[in-house]
C-alpha cells in the first residue's frame, strides 16, 4: 500500500491563500481509501523559529483545530504531533550520525540566510543562524523515513529536502542494510496561488492576507478595504486584473465564474462586487468557523484526538525504532 | 548536593593507560557519599565514530564489564546508558533549537577536522565531516544539562565542551527561564599520563597500549617486548627514563618505589626487572580480571544493572524533560 506523509506547519495564523493552495488539497487527499496517510503537526520544527512558547502553544492549538474544523478525516488517516512521538528524535540523531556536513552546506534556506549575511561585509556569514536552521533538513528526513512515507506531497521550496532525506536515507541504507524506502516529492505544478488584499500572492510576509477564520464583520471590513479603479458602476470591467474576481475565481465553480465573467461585462458596482464577495465567501466559511470556535473551545477534545493518532502512529514508529536501533548496535546486553 | 556526572566512551578496548589516567580516580569518586553521582556510557556519541553495528554492541558490553570489575560502586551512583534514556534527545533538540551555528564553527575536533582537509587544496573543507562530528557538543550539552550537574570531571580536551554547554545553557535560560544549572569542569591537573611499550604517552593511536585485561600470558609477552638499553645486569641504571620503572611506579606504593630506585642504583638485570612488572600487575590485576571475564559471561546481569540505573536516572530526566517541553510551549492542549 502507498504511504503519504503531510507536514503541517504549526506557526502563523492560517489564512485564505493557505486554505486554498495547500489545506484544501490536502484535506481532499484525507479522504483516499487506497493509501496509508500520516498528517502531523510540526511542532518540533515550530521550535526552530519561535520561540515564544505561549505563541507555541497557540499555534498548535489553532492549527490542530483549522485542519478538523475543514474536515481532515481522521478515522482515516493517522493525525498526531510531531512532538508526542519521542522515536522521531531517537531517528533524528541516529541520522545525523551518517548525514555529511556538506550535504546541509547546500541547504537553500541555510544558504540564504549566509547570503543575506555575506551582503553585509562586517557579518560573520553564520550571525543569527542557529543550529535548528541548519539540521532541520534532518529532521525532517526523520519525520517521513520513519513511516516510510514513499510519497510527500510538497511545495517547489520543499523539493530539495526530499531530495536530502533520499540521500540521508541511502546513505543509511548502504552502511547498515536496506531499512529505509527512498521518499518521493509529489508537486502539484497546478497549485493555486490566491492573491491578497493588494493583488500580489496572498503571503504572510506581505501582510495581504484574510485569515481564514475572522469573524464575520471582521472579513467583510477586508474585503471592503480592497482596492478597486476608479470605474464608474455602469462601465464594464476586465476581470482578469481584479482581485475580487481572483478570489471569487479562487471559490466558484466553473459555472459561477462564467456568469461572473457576463456581470463584469455588462459593468458591475465594486460596492455591489465586494458584497457579493463577502457573502459568497462568508457561505463558504460559515460552516467550518463556527466548528473550528467550538473545537477551540475544547482542546482536552483536540488533544484525545492527537493522543489517539499518537498511539496509531507509535504502532509503526516504535517497532520500526527497535529495529533501527539493533542494526546501528544498540542492542540489549544479553542477546 | 552537589551533582556530578561522568561520561564513559564505549568505543575501544580500554587499557592502562585509560585505567590509571582516568578510570581508577573514576571509580574512586564512585564512593563518594556527599555527591550525587551520574556515570553513563555514552554509546549515542559511538555512532559518531563507529559505523560497525556489532563493534558498537561488543564495546557497550566490555566496557560496562570494565568497570563494573574495577568496582565502580553501582548502589551509590546511578549507572546507566545513554540509549536508555530517551529524554535525552528530546532535549538535545531543544538545545539545537537555541544554539548558534557559529558556536559550533568553534569546536576544536571539528576545525582540526577542517585543517586537515585545507592542507589538502583540492578538497572541500569539510569532506569526511559527517553531523554527527558537528553537533555532538550539543548532545553532550543534554547529557550534563539533563542532570543538572554542576561538576564534571573532564580531560583537558573537554574543557571547550563544558564552555559550550555552559553558553548553550545560558541562552536557554535567557530566552526560557532559569531552567538549567550551569556546569562547571573539573580538571584534575595531576592526572596521571601513563608510559606506553615505546616509552611515549600509551595511547590506542601510537598502537603501545597494555589492554587493561589481557590476559596472563599475553600481558607477560607484551611486558617482555618493552625495549631497554643494552646496559649488563650489575650496572646501576636510572629508572628515570625506563618504560619498565615508569610503568611500575604508576602502580605502586611510595615505599614500594622508593625500595625500586635502589634496586636500580645498585643493578638490576632487565629481565628480572620484567618479570617483577610482569607480576606486580598481573597481581594487582587478576582480581577484576577474573571478575571482568565472569561478568562478560553474564551479559544479562549487566543489562540489569544497566536498567536499574536508567529507571533511577529516569526518575529525574523525565519530570525535568516534561517542565523543559512546557517552557518552550509544547503542553498539553487544554491546560
Amino acid at each position: 500500500m502507498e504511504i503519504t506523509l503531510t507536514g503541517i506547519t504549526t506557526t502563523g495564523t492560517p489564512h485564505l491563500g493557505n486554505y486554498v493552495g495547500a489545506i484544501l488539497p490536502a484535506i481532499e487527499a484525507s479522504r483516499r481509501k487506497d493509501v496509508r496517510s500520516f498528517y502531523f503537526l510540526a511542532d518540533y520544527h515550530a521550535l526552530v523559529k519561535c520561540h515564544d512558547p505561549a505563541l507555541v502553544h497557540r499555534s498548535r492549538l489553532e492549527v490542530a483545530a483549522t485542519w478538523l474544523a475543514l474536515g481532515l478525516d481522521v478515522e482515516n488517516v493517522i493525525f498526531y504531533a510531531q512532538t508526542d512521538i519521542p522515536e522521531i528524535l531517537e531517528l533524528t540523531w541516529m541520522l545525523t550520525c551518517v548525514t555529511a556536513k556538506g550535504l546541509m552546506n547546500r541547504a537553500h534556506a541555510y544558504k540564504a540566510a549566509v547570503a543575506d549575511n555575506v551582503a553585509d561585509l562586517d557579518k560573520d556569514p553564520d550571525k543569527g543562524v542557529t543550529m535548528g536552521l541548519f539540521c532541520y533538513p534532518i529532521l525532517m528526513a526523520a519525520d517521513i523515513l520513519m513511516f516510510k512515507a514513499s510519497k510527500v506531497p510538497v511545495g517547489k521550496d520543499q523539493i530539495q529536502h526530499l531530495e536530502m532525506a533520499r540521500d540521508i536515507a541511502a546513505r543509511f541504507n548502504h552502511l547498515y542494510g536496506e531499512h529505509f524506502v527512498l521518499p518521493e516529492a509529489v508537486v502539484d505544478e497546478k497549485t493555486a496561488v490566491l492573491v491578497g488584499l493588494d493583488g500580489r500572492k496572498m503571503s504572510k510576509s506581505y501582510g495581504n492576507t484574510i485569515p481564514l477564520f475572522e469573524p464575520e464583520k471582521a472579513l467583510r471590513k477586508l474585503i471592503m478595504r480592497i482596492k478597486t479603479n476608479s470605474l464608474p458602476p455602469e462601465a464594464p470591467k476586465d476581470p482578469d486584473t481584479c482581485t475580487l474576481f481572483e478570489l471569487y475565481r479562487a471559490f466558484a465553480s466553473t459555472e459561477e465564474t462564467t456568469a461572473m465573467r457576463a456581470r463584469y461585462a455588462q459593468g458591475i458596482g465594486w460596492g455591489e462586487m465586494k458584497q457579493i464577495l463577502f457573502e459568497y465567501l462568508n457561505d463558504r466559511l460559515r460552516e467550518p468557523r463556527t466548528h473550528y470556535h467550538d473545537l477551540l473551545a475544547r482542546p482536552d477534545h483536540i488533544q484525545q484526538i492527537l493522543q489517539r493518532g499518537a498511539a496509531r502512529a507509535r504502532e509503526y514508529s516504535a517497532p520500526f525504532l527497535a529495529e533501527l536501533r539493533h542494526a546501528v548496535g544498540i542492542r540489549p546486553l544479553g542477546t
